[in-house]
C-alpha cells in the first residue's frame, strides 16, 4: 500500500502554533513506529484570504478530494470581522465540510480524570463522562435556500433555510448507530419536533432507519431545548447522541464545556468510503482559532493532537496506536502538566504550547 | 380603574394542580392587599383540544386577546404525541404568542440562595446568579414559511424557515435595552452571524438600535455556540441576553438548569402597550407540564406562583407585591422546604404541591 497522504491546513489564530506541536507526533510516528505519512500543507480561512482573496483556493480544496485524511486547525478571527460574508473565513471551512460531502461529524465530550476538578460542573456529575454528539455537517440551515438578507417593501429581511431530505437524515442516523454499537448501543436522537417540521421528519426517518436495521440499539428521542438542560443536568444519562448541524453546533459546546476543557476535544468529520475504501475525512480541534492568545505560546495543542488520534483510528485503521497517543496524553495530565487554558489549581505552573507537544511526545 | 382582568389556561400535566396553588395566592392579594382580579379560567393545549379538537379554541383565543394579563401552566403529553401537528397541543401556546404578538420573553435564570448547593454546577460558579435571557417569540424559524413536510422526487424534505425582518429585531432589541438599563446597563446579543445571513441582519440592527438610543448600555456580541459554552463556564458574566426565538429556546433552557431549580422560574411574555396602556401579556413557568408526575402532588407550585409575581410588576405596575410575593418565596426555601424536584439533600422530607402553596400563603 502507497504511504497515506495527509493534508495540514493551519487556519487561523493558534492554528500554526497548535500544528507544529502535532507535526511533531507525525514524526514521531513516522520515526518509532513505521507509520509515515505524506504530508502537504496549505492555506485555509483567513490565511487564505490574505493570500489569495478567497478563503479556500480551488486548488486547496481539489487537494483536500484526492487525500487520505485533511487535518485543520481553526478558522477566523476579529481582523476578517468587516469581510463580506462570503470570503469570512468559515466559508473556507464550510466549503471543506460540504464539497468533501463530510456529512457526519463525531464530537466526543469525555472528561479526562486528571481534569474533572477544572469542569464548572460539580466532580461526579463529570468524571469519567464519555459521551460523542454525532452531528450532520453538511446540509440543514447552514446551507439550505434560500438565504440572504433581502429587500422587502421598505425594510430588509434576513432569511435562512432549514432543509433536511430523508436520505440525508438516513446516513448520519446510521453512522451514530454503527458508532452506538462500538460503544454502549445507546442513541439519543434530538430535534425540535413539536416546533419543526423538520424535527417531525428527523424523528420518523431516524426511527425508521433504527426499527429496520438496527433494533438491538436502545433509541430514544428527546427536544433539543430539554437535550441542552439534560446535558448541564446528568450528561453521563448519555452514551450517542445525534442531532441536526444547528442543534448539534450548540450541543456539542455546551457538551465540551462540561468537561472544563475546551482545548482538549478532537472532532472527526466523516464522508463516504472513497475508491481504497477509507472514509472522506477532516479531522479538527472543537475550539476555535483563539486570536486573543494567538502567537504567545498559551495555546493548547491537545485538541488538535488528539484530532490526529481520531485520524489514525478512523482514517488508517490504527486503533493500537490512537489508543497509544491518547495514553500518552493522559500521562502527561496525570504527571500535572497544564497549559494556561488548564490553570484553576493552586501552585501550578503553565506549561508553553510546544513544552506540551514536547512532553507527550517524550511520553510516546 | 376598573377591575383588572385575569385569564388562567392551566394547560396539561402538573399545569393544573401548580395552578390551584396561584389561585391561593391570588386570592390571598384580594383578600388582604386590597388587589382584586376579574379571573375567569379556559382550556389550552390536550386540554382544549379533548374538548373542542384544537389546541386553542378561538373564544379562548378572543378572551386572551381582550384581557389585562393571561397566565398559562404548561402545555404537552404524550398522550397527544401522535396527533397531527396542526393540533399538537404545542399549536395553542404558539399561537397564542403569535397572535398576542407577544415578541418579548423574558426569562430570568435566578439561583436562589437556598438552593445553589441543588445545582449541577459548583456553588461559586451559581450562587447569586440573576441573569434574564430576553427571547425573540413571535419569528424567526418557529413561524417563518415555507414550512413543511414536501415530495421532491422520490424522497421526502423536511423544510423550516429562518425570517428576520429589520422591525422584529428592532423592537425586541429595544425591550432588551430598556430592561437591561432597569438592571446592570449590560447586554450581550446572540446569533450564528458567522453561518446565517438572518444573524448578521440581528447583530447589525441590535447595533445600530444601540448606537442610536442605547449607547449607554455596554453591548456585546457572541456567536450562539460560544454562548452555550459560556453559560456553562461562567453564567455570571452576563446580566441581558437576547437573542432569537430558536437560540432562546435552547439557551434559556440551559441557563434554567444551571439555577438548579427548573420548578422554580417563570417567564413573561410581552407585546405592545394596549389602549390602556399595559403591555399585551402572558406569564408562565419555563417547566414542561411533566406528565410524569402530573396527578400526583409531586409538581413544585413555585415557578408559576412567581410567573404571578412577573404579571403583578409587568402588567399591574405593583412592584412592590410582587417582591413582596418573591420574599415569600425565598423564606419558604430559607425555612427548608421543598418540593420532590429539589430533594438532595439528607434528611429532608418532601412537601407536597398543595403544602407549598399553603407555606407561601402563609410567610406573605
Ligand atoms: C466556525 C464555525 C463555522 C463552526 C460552525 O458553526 O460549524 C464552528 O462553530 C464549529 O462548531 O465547528
Ligand atoms: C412547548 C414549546 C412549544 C416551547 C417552545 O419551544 O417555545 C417551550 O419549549 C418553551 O420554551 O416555551
Amino acid at each position: 500500500m502507497s504511504t497515506p497522504s495527509l493534508l495540514i491546513l493551519p487556519g487561523d489564530g493558534i492554528g500554526p502554533e497548535v500544528m507544529v506541536e502535532v507535526r511533531k507526533v507525525i514524526d514521531w510516528f513516522g520515526a518509532n513506529r513505521g507509520l509515515s505519512f505524506d504530508v502537504s500543507e496549505d492555506l485555509v480561512g483567513g490565511a487564505a484570504y490574505d493570500k489569495h482573496g478567497t478563503p479556500l483556493h480551488d486548488d486547496t480544496m481539489e487537494k483536500a478530494q484526492s487525500v487520505d485524511a485533511v487535518l485543520l486547525g481553526a478558522v477566523g478571527g476579529p481582523k476578517y470581522d468587516a469581510l463580506d460574508f462570503s470570503v469570512k473565513p468559515e466559508r473556507g471551512l464550510l466549503r471543506l465540510r460540504k464539497e468533501m460531502d463530510l456529512y457526519s461529524n463525531l464530537r466526543p465530550a469525555q472528561c479526562f480524570d486528571a481534569l474533572a476538578d477544572f469542569s464548572s460542573l460539580k466532580r461526579d456529575v463529570v468524571a469519567g463522562l464519555d459521551i460523542v454528539i454525532v452531528r450532520e455537517l453538511t446540509s440543514g440551515i447552514y446551507f439550505g435556500e434560500p438565504r440572504g438578507i433581502i429587500q422587502e417593501g421598505n425594510e430588509r429581511v434576513g432569511i435562512n433555510t432549514q432543509r433536511y431530505t430523508e436520505s440525508e437524515i438516513d446516513r448520519v442516523a446510521r453512522s451514530a448507530f454503527e458508532l452506538a454499537r462500538r460503544r454502549s448501543n445507546k442513541v439519543c436522537s434530538m430535534e425540535k419536533a413539536n416546533v419543526m417540521e423538520s424535527g417531525i421528519l428527523w424523528r420518523e426517518v431516524v426511527q425508521k432507519v433504527h426499527d429496520e436495521d438496527y433494533s438491538d440499539v436502545e433509541l430514544t428521542h428527546m427536544y433539543a431545548d430539554a437535550g441542552a438542560m439534560q446535558l448541564c443536568r446528568w450528561p453521563k444519562q448519555f452514551d450517542v447522541i445525534v442531532t441536526d448541524n444547528l442543534f448539534g453546533d450548540m450541543l456539542s459546546d455546551a457538551a465540551a464545556m462540561l468537561t472544563g476543557s475546551l482545548g482538549m476535544l478532537p472532532s472527526a468529520s466523516l464522508g463516504a468510503p472513497m475508491a481504497n475504501g477509507r472514509p472522506k475525512a477532516l479531522y479538527e480541534p472543537v475550539h476555535g482559532s483563539a486570536p486573543d492568545i494567538a502567537g504567545q505560546g498559551k495555546a493548547n495543542p491537545i485538541a488538535c493532537i488528539l484530532s490526529f488520534a481520531m485520524a489514525l483510528r478512523y482514517s488508517f485503521d490504527q486503533g493500537d496506536e490512537a489508543a497509544r497517543l491518547e495514553q500518552a496524553v493522559e500521562k502527561v495530565l496525570g504527571d500535572g502538566l497544564r497549559t494556561a487554558d488548564l490553570l484553576g489549581e493552586e501552585g501550578i505552573e503553565p506549561v508553553t504550547t510546544s513544552q506540551m507537544g514536547d512532553a507527550i511526545v517524550a511520553a510516546l
